[in-house]
């Protein structure tokens, strides 16, 4: 059984304040992949897995600072914690930390906390809430009337012709690219070739409110096929099905 | 004489707090220039307009919402209430209180302040400050060891080819922007055709560190060009010297 979405989020939080004591008092250093690391990420991954380990004793677990646990349970824990190391480092306040639970392949419940905002996003048994507050799905929301934008990762100006009339921005976190997607903020989310850890904990708030993920040439994402850790084999969209489709076409790749 | 930078941050903090209030709960309209303002930009105006008249009663004004007072003093306040009014609007956390002080056509104190980020930026008498701690100038920074980065403002994709080797972040407001830069995080920020009330405040803190604003195609900018809230003519970048000389080859005018 999964455990309650308060459970879930009060680790979130005490890992939030263990990487807030370390939150611009870190050097980095670089992992094979290039990608940056610090203590903060380890030892919330350490202190996530610990506290986990007592609500679903039972499941196995991938975390992105390496810890992997083999299970015959239904249920993974897929931690990123520290979702936006760069940001991090760069004294950014838009990293976060990720608890994702999948059910076979499937995001079953989710937390986002971001410590510098003080926001925590969450889903459970197919609802999603933003501090506690129930979000209203995509479908149901009024249109957006401040500045339409997207979100895209932070290298999209290399990779991409972007044409998108609104704005664009770049925050520094996956899942809090897709959090504001799922909130009706962003029309969507470009997020590079990304991780399972990165995709698990937005997702399960994401399809809550009706949305998901597509790749950029097509296809859903099967979050079975990258359960080994490895990157996704195409850039992912984040989005309700009809925003995925109204920007597919005005992310082009370079002649 | 300058008010202390103690007065003009409680200043800024207490706007702050009314933008706060106002905060994911107000329906913004559109201006003549079909930018977005809401009753939180009109009312933080009037209150920085009051607080402030207390401390330099001889200055002019110059503020975003239209609020304009000319004196023969050497001091004009340069206020933008909320500097990222889309971002405010959005419900994303990046938005600011800039509070200026040009003597003459020379940025001479300016406060940024990030209400749900609890920073604060300043600057008086050539030195500046985020949180009350000193900054360093740029020169003596030590290199940044995570991963370089520039900020754009959010039409950058549609204006400009970008080949800038590192990330390209787009956070939501151009005086966060600046003071990233200030703070030696932001390689450099490139801020399209700003304000005056979007350059003076973070100007006067990017100043105190040894960096300065130019204009995307060659030139240093004039702000005493600006003072009559005309749009700079060109895109901006702020930087130090030796940052925007390296970044500005990198954005170029679409084919």
């Amino acid at each position: 059984m999964l455990p309650a979405r308060e459970d879930l989020e009060a680790i979130a939080t005490r890992a939030g304040r263990l990487a807030l004591r370390h939150f611009r008092h870190v050097a980095p250093e670089r992992k094979a992949d290039k990608t940056l690391v610090t203590a903060a990420d380890r030892e919330v991954e350490a202190l996530l897995v610990g506290e986990l380990a007592r609500l679903l004793p039972d499941a196995g677990v991938i975390g992105e600072e390496g810890t992997t646990r083999d299970t015959a349970g239904a249920y993974r824990l897929v931690l990123d914690p520290i979702d936006g190391t760069a940001a991090f480092v760069a004294g950014l306040p838009t990293w976060c930390i990720c608890i994702g639970i999948l059910e076979d392949t499937r995001p079953a419940a989710g937390v986002v906390h971001l410590p510098c905002l003080g926001e925590t996003y969450s889903a459970l048994g197919g609802r999603a809430w933003l501090d506690g507050v129930p979000l209203p799905t995509l479908a149901s929301r009024p249109r957006t009337v401040g500045d339409r934008f997207i979100v895209t990762h932070a290298r999209a100006h290399a990779r991409h012709l972007i044409t998108y009339p609104g704005k664009v921005r770049s925050l520094g976190s996956t899942a809090y690219h897709v959090a504001l997607v799922a909130r009706g903020a962003a029309d969507a989310a470009l997020l590079g070739h990304a991780h399972l850890w990165d995709l698990v904990a937005p997702g399960a708030i994401l399809e809550s409110v009706g949305g998901g993920y597509e790749y950029l040439h097509g296809g859903r994402v099967d979050l079975g096929t990258l359960a080994d850790g490895v990157r996704a084999p195409d850039h992912v969209i984040a989005g309700a099905a009809d925003g995925i489709a109204a920007v597919r076409p005005l992310i082009r790749d370079p002649a």
